[in-house]
């Protein structure tokens, strides 16, 4: 199997090196920054292309990673492509590309991507979704040779996937953020919180969250959350956060 | 070196199994339940005593691992003890020991411990206070042979690090809940985001949280949270977290 990636950021370079080495080739890439194009086509042995008219119709799959908003205005230079075209978007519905090509689909890595880095691609979540059986199939036969974990997610609940995914990766880092912001002002070193912030992923990759809830909010520890308030003094917006979140602890069903 | 525990909960029982490991002998057990206290004394080859009174008032070093209300009422019942006497508690401050013993501090593990899972010991950042230098130093010492990072952190210092804890762990661990109610209450389960839940804390083990934020808001990518937000249609409180969670992002310095 040959593929052509659409972009050169985190998601496309993470995927174009993973399908490398499941022995799916990368032909070419393209990007609308050529340099980078050009060096990830170098590290996956590819060709760079400078225009979208130079990708070869007959590759059997195009993805598209992207930002989510560019896709739309990609799918019309891709016309005429014969193969699979997938994009990499959670919150893309699938018919964006509908009456556009014959077989499509949605290939969404459930995983944060970052440049510096590497990620066992083994380990993410792949969900898939396809127009028809034939391309589900193919996708998810590509699919279980890049990852132990594959579902097929329909575009409805793609979008409740990255919903969810926004409370848990990216407000969670800036509770981190607002931890480190708190530290760092009283000349205390992020690194004293980094343990306990492994663990406490750790914790839930066996348990139910609920199940392992612990803090003055879900003990009804009044009184502890009062001088809590009270350090913040002067941070109003930190003070919010505390009694918006503290509140919803508190109506955990468990 | 000879230990006294007084409690038998997840604090207790980890520091108390950490003690054996590091060879300091742990003499005695007490808790207000007898029955836990003789569980653990059992585990580690200690005595459980029934009473405050048998506690043997010579032992080197006594450590209270009891919930925070409940110290204050355990202090009196131990007049007379000549040995070293700490609590666990990240929001108590040293003074609570003030008059009532010649040699007292606080060794707070920064971490989150719970029944059904190992924590190892010497990844836990342990947080040392003493009311004198010698004591410091005994402090230091044996907080070494179980920990490979111990800091001196004062008690003003101590009850930031017990807010951010609550930050970076207790609302982190709430915002998995909610991630995993969006995700039950649509079919989803909660296995497909504990990837990413594990590498969104893995970043920030060799990064700071705000350089590796991503998600719509650091993106300002107001389209996307108005469709988060129809999303949440009819689940007022959740709405209210997406938007002052959001709303801080937007506000992050790099």
């Amino acid at each position: 199997m040959k593929a052509v990636i659409i972009g050169a950021g985190n998601v496309a370079t993470h995927f174009a090196k993973a399908l490398q080495i499941a022995g799916v080739q990368v032909a070419q890439v393209w990007s609308n920054h050529y340099a980078n194009a050009q060096v990830l086509a170098g590290e996956v042995g590819a060709t760079a292309v400078q225009s979208l008219n130079a990708i070869n119709n007959d590759t059997q799959l195009c993805i598209i990673a992207i930002k989510d908003d560019a896709i739309s205005t990609i799918i019309p230079q891709l016309k005429g492509f014969n193969g699979i075209v997938v994009h990499t978007s959670g919150a893309v519905a699938i018919n964006i590309f509908e009456n556009q090509f014959a077989n499509y689909g949605v290939f969404y890595p459930l995983q944060t991507f970052s440049k510096e880095k590497q990620v066992d691609f083994s380990t993410i979540p792949l969900c898939l979704e396809a127009n028809n059986e034939a391309t589900l199939k193919v996708l998810t036969d590509l699919a279980t040779k890049l990852s132990g974990q594959v579902e097929v997610v329909n575009s409805e609940k793609r979008k409740i996937l990255h919903l969810a995914a926004v409370f848990a990766c990216n407000f969670t880092n800036h509770l981190y953020t607002l931890a480190n912001e708190l530290l760092t002002a009283n000349d205390l070193d992020f690194q004293i919180i980094r343990p306990l912030i492994n663990e406490t992923a750790s914790k839930v990759q066996h348990a139910l969250p609920a199940a392992v809830q612990t803090g003055p909010a879900i003990r009804h520890d009044e009184e502890t959350m009062k001088k809590h308030i009270a350090l913040l003094q002067g941070q109003p917006e930190l003070i919010e956060i505390y009694r918006t979140l503290s509140n919803s602890i508190k109506k955990t069903k468990l």
